[in-house]
């Protein structure tokens, strides 16, 4: 149907994750309506940004500096880690202004089904953090589905030997929820989180 | 929150059409998180694309070659012109194949709403290539909103004194649609567009 150059737009705007067939094809007219200007920045930006970023080698969080802005603060804890699956979760957990700790990105989550496994993700790296005895506590916060949980579960396992406080972040109702419509699974994980008041 | 190179990324993927700040953000991290090759080729089909696309200098449609290949085609029935609002339209009508005239882009419609007149979109192009003899019939396909009306209304006073047959695409039910959840307007279209069978 088209010539060959939008073809092409189409098959990389269809790679970017949530872009079906028909979405890609009304990204790629807009580029192609759009000034040459518009679309030389588009380009530009894809490549800097890409080429800029990289992992920070201690938490391997997304950063434009080695060691990255939280892992080179000195405001921050340094005795408390928060173990996290992906970029956008430390993203999620900075938004809270809550936590001051260190992070740590485990890119992944331990899953048989799709063929990952715990040496695939950045645990052994996290071991290698944790020889640093000014670590005290590591916060788990996997998400809390059977992959995040069976993470939190295996890294646990090797870390409580060491002597290391380890906690898992609390499963329940979401704040606003309401009982009458929450499912069964999150409401056995809130009555087993129940606390004193 | 982000570096100044993320958050470059994200304010040029917020300018697609129907990508909102969250969205934006998400496809940001994708390509962060993908191959530098993979990044390096999403920019090369950007600018490859915009750069060799170009309006038809007939018809107005997006093409690598001028004219572009429904102009170029001897095949196709030169005395008919389908007037339609957006490229888009023209990958619509294609798809039916049903259709095997010309074509004519308006890009956009007449829109006092929006401050676009008649002289913002392609309408003297249009009348240009009616001074050709050839030309016996322009089939108005612009859409069934307020704009779209408008503009074919617009059209069809200025050509029908040419001697031109100008015709008016139906607007009525879509098939497979239920009457009795149909909005007026619709109905009364499809009544007044009623034939006898």
């Amino acid at each position: 149907m088209f010539s060959e150059s939008v073809n092409n737009l189409i098959k990389q705007f269809e790679k970017l994750p949530g872009i079906g067939h028909k979405t890609a094809i009304r990204l790629a007219f807009f580029v192609l309506e759009s000034s040459m200007e518009n679309a030389e920045e588009m380009a530009k930006a894809i490549v800097e940004a890409r080429q800029k970023v990289k992992f920070c080698s201690t938490c391997f969080n997304l950063t434009e500096s080695d060691p990255c802005k939280i892992c080179a603060d000195e405001k921050r804890d340094k005795s408390i880690i928060c173990v996290v699956e992906s970029v956008k979760d430390v993203t999620a957990m900075e938004k809270t202004h809550e936590y001051n700790g260190l992070y740590h990105v485990l890119h992944g989550s331990i899953s048989p089904m799709n063929n990952v496994s715990a040496a695939d993700i950045k645990i052994k790296e996290l071991l290698e953090r944790l020889k640093d005895d000014e670590i005290k506590e590591v916060i788990l916060a996997t998400n809390p589905t059977i992959e995040g949980e069976t993470t939190a579960m295996y890294i646990s396992r090797i870390i409580k030997p060491l002597g290391i406080n380890v906690t898992r972040i609390a499963a329940g109702l979401p704040v606003g929820s309401d009982i009458e419509y929450t499912d069964e699974i999150t409401l056995i994980k809130a009555l087993e989180g129940r606390r004193n008041m």
